[in-house]
């Protein structure tokens, strides 16, 4: 099971409406089961090097079936996972990737956001993707 | 000037509705003048190695002021540009990437579209970018 | 449906097979629908730079849906995908990458063979391909 | 002397097991003397993120002639060998990544696995390597 396209973009048109709600511009991220890109949008005025970060935001969820919030604590120095990052062309593990399910609670993919604050970047991110 | 990310949402869905028309099934990529990706969507059983490809594409029409289709008798062997999809981390340089105009004419980015026959693609890319 | 890990494995254990049937020493791939690796093997003596070919030949065939050697007259120069093989991180567009199917004919994934001679590396494959 | 593609199939089904054992779905990859991969398994549902680690293991593990916990100190903030993961194209220091000796006591290559805790990777690497 994979998030399908329309999914995608309904979860985008989501994140996006969060976003503004919270007075932030972000780049939103949508990878299937296999971490490969299903659909994108960096809204106007958004930090170009977010680009990045929001699709390796969420190929890292994806990755290892968990919220990015859930590996900070374990890849800070002297923690199991220390500089995890250098694996798969570039990790990021700090908040803003999440997990995607379905409603049968079967993960489909993940959702990440960049652009802001880490806070505010998770809260967008789980905005969309209470969505589905 | 930049397409902005509703111009950029638009396009993707006239693009979408051009490729279902060919029955077709398509990766669609749209950058800014910064070759910077602004939205992306991979309609659902479209090819996984076409999501680079296409946003290869739209990044290359952008960094070259032209249409991919205009480069591609150039990069022949022999030709002038011969193997110049060496730089920039990989070009590609056959037809589906389009240039993006607004209505004064002035360019404000491109769409990359891959997924079928490269005459297909341009089709496609060709749609959006009419759109405008 | 992906391929499974028992799957990959007697797919490569007959690929072995038919490997030193033939007289060679093969790498030996299998990737499943995110072109993710499942299984590998590099028999003894077997060239060290095919360990890479074979990947990025399980990777292409599952990329594209087809098998590379459908790619080969596409890419040539003059060709509709000349120099595709600058996308995704590099492609292997000769004979050697085959389509993996299950008995209701899904794609489950993919095998690539590298070195020998490319029709070896195709026979080898196929070999692995229809032990499912 | 390395590491044969025998050993090396032996060595995974041992691992394997002992992930079973351990309730675990592990990635596990086996390099020889060269750090070249000579054999790689996913088991079914492990994480996708854990391939590469998995192999990084090995590899670091090779070049370096010591199992990578023996890293771990080493590359913490002030300590000699800090962000050593930039070279060779991103290593991976933490457990989980094991010599493997044969019954001479000769280094003929590395085993490295990821997939669950730290603790539980280097258990699973360690009883590959011991049945040699």
């Amino acid at each position: 099971m994979n998030v399908t396209l329309e999914q995608a973009q309904n979860i985008i048109k989501v994140a996006q409406a969060k976003a503004i709600e919270i007075n932030t511009k972000m780049n939103i991220a949508i990878v299937d089961t296999g971490s490969n890109l299903v659909a994108f949008a960096r809204m106007d005025g958004a930090w170009l090097g977010s680009a990045d970060i929001a699709q390796k935001k969420a190929k890292t969820a994806n990755w290892f079936n968990m919220d990015t919030k859930a590996l900070t604590p374990l890849v800070q120095p002297g923690q199991p996972l220390f500089n995890i990052e250098h694996s798969n062309g570039g990790l990021i593990t700090f908040p803003g990737g999440v997990i995607l399910k379905n409603s049968s609670g079967e993960i489909i993919g993940a959702i990440g956001v960049s652009g802001s604050t880490v806070d505010d970047d998770h809260a967008v991110a789980t905005a969309g993707a209470e969505s589905l």
